[in-house]
């Protein structure tokens, strides 16, 4: 059996499998490490290290037996073969599990990327630290009050959780925590601009929540600007509603895709291009072949597919090694039944929206809420109760542990220069 | 006044000036943190994250207010017109002090660092932690058996505290912490070659505890090859005494030099190309401008030099500061004496070498006063108790916490692939 992917979802299902002691799963992962991708922008903000988010999935299966990780980039699917390819070798499976995740869609546009880098991966995570830290102490030392300004800009592009949450990190953190610590930049000048092309931030959520998270931003310091098309993000600034804004940093959290892997499909596919899955996951055509996670759009009983959410992965990695166990025994497989926890997103540091079923919750209870889901899960994944205090002592500090301006290059030898005079 | 370089020594001096609130204070450099270097190989070791080790110094300096901090690298010097050149600007300056450290030093052969970096700065801590990790991950993918040893093969240059330190961390690493996290490849076949020019390793410490230095390497499954020349690194093999030894993995401990701004200065320098500075760490002919740290090569009584070591530093920054103080109430300047704590070195996590005077320790009991003594150290630059803790944990689950593989670039869009081929 092989695993694609070790997000929640492949994660989920090789844990699941376990006690199969029969089974032999190999786990194919481009990374060497699980990364708890819903507090990545707390990398990205100086809050958090990138170790205190992943961890290295030879730790996580070191005491599973039945397991074999394959650090590789699968390149190609031969699923009537039963085959997959990576390294110009092929790896035979009976059954194949796929769940490689989305990635950022600048919608035809990649060369966008360069200026507006999205916040998937930890090296994202780290330049747009970079860019973010680098642009205050580029701030510090320009006496050009325009340019400072323009150094002082920041631009979000995308008004759903990612976006919330940064740009309402980037706020907080600029203009509340470090504000002390530069003396000529007057960090409360800074513009953090939210830009949303619908007509309200958070638009899986209530309309009340939506309004609730867009006064939270505007408490910060937020700009939010809805019913907004970004274009042509570049070196110094970006188009808004056909008018530029001059800026240095841009952040791209407008869309995702699913992963490359998913052309590799010829089934029908949804509007965002996931793979249309059976009630088991299974793929039309291929019964030992299934597709979770964010890769799959997976129907439900209203006519909708599931959203690409974690919580979505984990049910539906659990569901599915519970049906291969099954399947092992000569049970039949059972459908799948996503239990909805609800969904919640954080703006800034105290504040959050909590959506339960009919229950809407903001504010500070929200954020306790909020905490104590994600320290429960990263708890889970780091396997460790030591990591909630460090965890919490990084959350408590944030804007002050992990703000390194690491650069690009390992090499910096004879004469070179560090690149501090600009991007 | 002017301080270039926040190492040791510039934060010792900054610090120690804190309460002249006469004095206006303009602390550069390149960075944009202070770094614990002792301890930079434990992030190379994949223990520590790159955040333990480093403070912001906004934040390290955010009560100071006689304190500006500049991110800026410093090109040029202008002593007789007692001003500084960045960023296409002069800076004018009453007191200067530099303080830039040290990097390695190829001598010549610049070339080289590319197929064996050296460990001097967190990006190259990151770097060689990727090249060790994915050697590891390429040999369990790897069905050649010969090839696979070379990606078991580690090499390291230099047999000072640096090289000694990396050759014992990843013996320890990969064959025994990592040992059961790899199934194909059998990591106790890993070789490490410690290569050394002298007759010796750790050629600064007395020559029993060299000798058990050694006899700890070779416990830890160390090669150490003394008296040998290692030369022309590449991207397969290493040539050591002329015969070449096959590995994908190189790192250069072999040799340092003083930083490049030394070369601004014409006065005479020593053998290793340190400034030689005064009795009150003044350069010859410029009696405001101090040069201390890893860059100045300060005279004993017995006609030598200092070493370039943090605590040699920390005592200079802190003499300076009481001297400069002492000007600006008319008193003279007082000449510096070393008070001279010892030197230490661990090998592998249960084993150091400790020299203090006539006192020579090793083994276990020297292990825990080099913990406590780094631990005191990086406490007071951390300056949270908390990070005592963290770093304790981090330190005994050695080789567990930060074991990312994280790439060279951020970006990876549309079909492009991450080289985890090879390098």
């Amino acid at each position: 059996m092989v695993i694609i992917g070790a997000g929640f979802a492949g994660v989920a299902v090789a844990q699941g499998l376990r006690a199969q002691n029969n089974l032999q799963i190999t786990l194919v992962d481009r990374r060497n490490y699980h990364l708890f991708q819903p507090l990545l922008y707390q990398v990205a903000m100086a809050g958090l290290n990138p170790g205190d988010i992943s961890t290295p999935l030879r730790r996580l299966f070191s005491g599973q037996r039945n397991l074999a990780i394959l650090m590789a980039e699968v390149d190609r699917l031969d699923l009537p073969g039963r085959r997959i390819h990576y390294d110009n070798q092929w790896l035979s499976y009976d059954f194949l599990v796929v769940c490689c995740g989305s990635k950022h869609h600048y919608f035809g546009n990649e060369e966008w990327e360069e200026f507006s880098p999205g916040l998937k991966t930890i090296e994202q995570a780290t330049e747009i630290r970079r860019r973010v830290l680098l642009a205050l102490e580029l701030a510090e030392k320009e006496s050009d009050l325009q340019r400072r300004q323009e150094l002082l800009t920041f631009v979000v592009v995308g008004g759903g959780p990612t976006g919330v949450e940064v740009a309402g990190a980037i706020a907080e953190m600029v203009r509340h925590t470090l504000v002390g610590d530069y003396k000529l930049a007057d960090l409360r000048s800074t513009r953090v601009v939210l830009v949303e092309g619908g007509d309200r931030v958070l638009a899986a959520f209530p309309t009340s929540l939506s309004a609730k998270a867009e006064q939270f931003l505007r408490d910060l310091g937020v700009e939010v600007k809805v019913n907004s098309r970004a274009a042509n993000p570049n070196s110094f600034s970006i188009t808004i509603n056909d008018e530029p804004l001059r800026t240095k940093t841009i952040i791209w959290a407008a869309g995702v895709r699913p992963s490359r892997l998913t052309d590799e499909f010829s089934c029908p596919k949804d509007r965002s291009g996931r793979i249309i899955v059976n009630s088991d996951f299974s793929v039309p055509g291929f019964e030992s072949v299934f597709v979770i996670g964010d890769q799959a759009a997976f129907p439900t009983n209203d006519g909708q597919f599931l959203p690409a959410l974690a919580p979505v992965a984990i049910q539906q990695g659990r569901h599915l090694a519970r049906n291969i166990s099954m399947e092992l025994k000569g049970l039949p497989r059972k459908p799948f039944n996503y239990f909805d926890k609800g969904i919640m997103a954080t703006v800034g540091r105290t504040r959050a929206v909590v959506s339960v079923g009919p229950v809407q919750l903001s504010g500070w209870i929200a954020w306790l809420i909020w905490v104590f889901v994600h320290i429960m899960y990263l708890v889970q994944v780091k396997n460790r109760v030591f990591v909630f205090l460090q965890w919490a002592w990084a959350y408590f500090s944030f804007g002050q542990g992990a703000r390194l301006i690491v650069h690009k290059t390992w090499k910096f030898y004879s004469g070179e220069k560090i690149p501090i005079q600009g991007k």
